[in-house]
């Protein structure tokens, strides 16, 4: 008997040794993860070394989780499998905004604001207006969407990351669209930033020669009655980084222009000093 | 662009990302992990919610994990994938005995113990001799060869589970093979148990309505100068769970006969109760 047959044989074993699971589709999901898992080990010819600093390194992995931090995430992201799982379930979106990773900073609740509201509280960045409108795939605004915006600030820290410098919801808000599907609020650019690296993901990180960082952007999660809601980003054109994200998110679609605009009479519609910075895209939804 | 497209690119750009890698090994084992676990949500279309779900199992996996507990290699265990990576190490190995996994039990030292003596150190189990010879593959015996050997008793329980009820070193034994490579030990046959399943991987052996026992068996680590160690189990025949070990580790080279003896001499010469039980197996060795 081969160690060859041996090694499929053991496979095997362990796919029958589930076939009574009840769930039927989570027997299809660990026949499936046993199998790459096995090929993996044996195509690699895997040593016991090797596995035993794998378990080590998703051990650490494990245990440097807490209530407001995500390792595995975070492993998931810089691997691509957020948006591997992300792509392979936007199939028949086409025509509507492309979506991307929710991202680990989703994690408080962004404050209702008035339209036209400045997010960023504290000042200090390049002043900006975002602009568009949230309209259906037809075409039809789509009044009443609610937009929900976050963002870094133009150090590339989140409020939470920044308690000390930063008030709560700076560089967030819950915006409601208006009657013509419109929606608009004040801001700083964001700045790219380095995903955290002083956990186990930084480690693999740095043994393989690559950078932390993410390019400047601005998270969006539009809902609108009767549609499918849509997580994704903007991101901001000429931003380091754009074609290598640490976590594999950017799409084309989605870098937009935060065009340098000179227009006193705008700028006094918006509330905002003369020149700024104005982003302006529209968010379409599609039909649930 | 379609998403399968995408999808697919979006794998080589993770590959890609390592390429400046130092060590070549692990590149090539990240890319081969990489490439196996996006195929694997790929080919399932692994959803968000699972993939959420999965996220959650592994991060308690990790948090079960402490200093005597490695639910990490529990895991390992239950997928196959320890015995696998054993598996595909013992090429070349043939004509020697076959090895197994070390299992999570060989955590405290054995105690030193001379030839004969008896490891069951509290009794109400079934007496039992071991003996054997440690042998070259070509024949010549191995004296000096330190043969490591650990048990659970007839409960199912080892010394470290049992505090209270077993005494440190009950079912341990370090022992060192005579100028002809024998050895011999008194214990009593140990008994079928189950792994531990008061954490992640116990959920997952209920939500795969899998058992939790490994058939009853000795383990041993036998090391001698110039030869590569083996580490195994012998199995006792007719054991319960011969056929559906947790952890698949059984190998039919390694199921021994603990034969019933009715020799009132032998049992004298083992200072032993007769009838007793007695199993009769060789260890042989490789030439490193």
């Amino acid at each position: 008997m081969t160690t060859e047959f041996t090694s499929h044989h053991l496979t095997e074993a362990v796919v029958d040794s589930i076939e009574a699971t009840a769930d039927p589709r989570l027997r299809e999901l660990l026949a499936a993860l046993t199998r790459h898992l096995h090929a993996f080990a044996r195509e690699s010819r895997l040593t016991q070394q090797e596995w035993e600093r794998a378990i080590g390194f998703l051990t650490a992995t494990g245990q440097t989780c807490t209530d407001t931090r995500q390792e595995f995430v975070l492993l998931s992201d810089v691997l691509g499998v957020s948006m591997l799982v992300e792509t392979i379930n936007s199939d028949g979106r086409a025509g509507a905004t492309e979506s991307t990773v929710l991202g680990p900073f989703h994690m408080t609740e962004s404050p209702v604001r008035e339209l036209g509201a400045n997010i960023d509280l504290v000042g200090g960045g390049e002043p900006c207006v975002v602009s568009g409108r949230v309209l259906s795939r037809n075409g039809t605004p789509l009044p009443g969407t609610v937009v929900d915006v976050w963002q870094a600030n133009d150090q590339g820290f989140y409020d939470v990351q920044q308690p000390e410098v930063q008030p709560p919801g700076n560089g967030r808000g819950l915006f409601t669209a208006d009657a013509e599907g419109r929606f608009w609020f004040r801001t700083c650019v964001p700045s790219p930033y380095p995903i955290p690296t002083d956990g186990p993901v930084g480690d693999l990180l740095r043994a393989t020669a690559r950078h932390p960082y993410r390019p400047a952007h601005i998270h969006f999660i539009a809902s609108a009655v009767g549609h499918t809601p849509v997580t994704t980003h903007i991101f901001v054109a000429g931003s380091d980084h754009l074609d290598s994200d640490a976590v594999f998110a950017v799409k084309p679609s989605l870098v937009q222009d935060f065009t340098t605009t000179d227009d006193p009479s705008l700028a006094r519609e918006f509330g905002i000093p003369n020149p700024f910075r104005h982003a302006r895209f529209d968010l379409v939804l599609n039909p649930a």
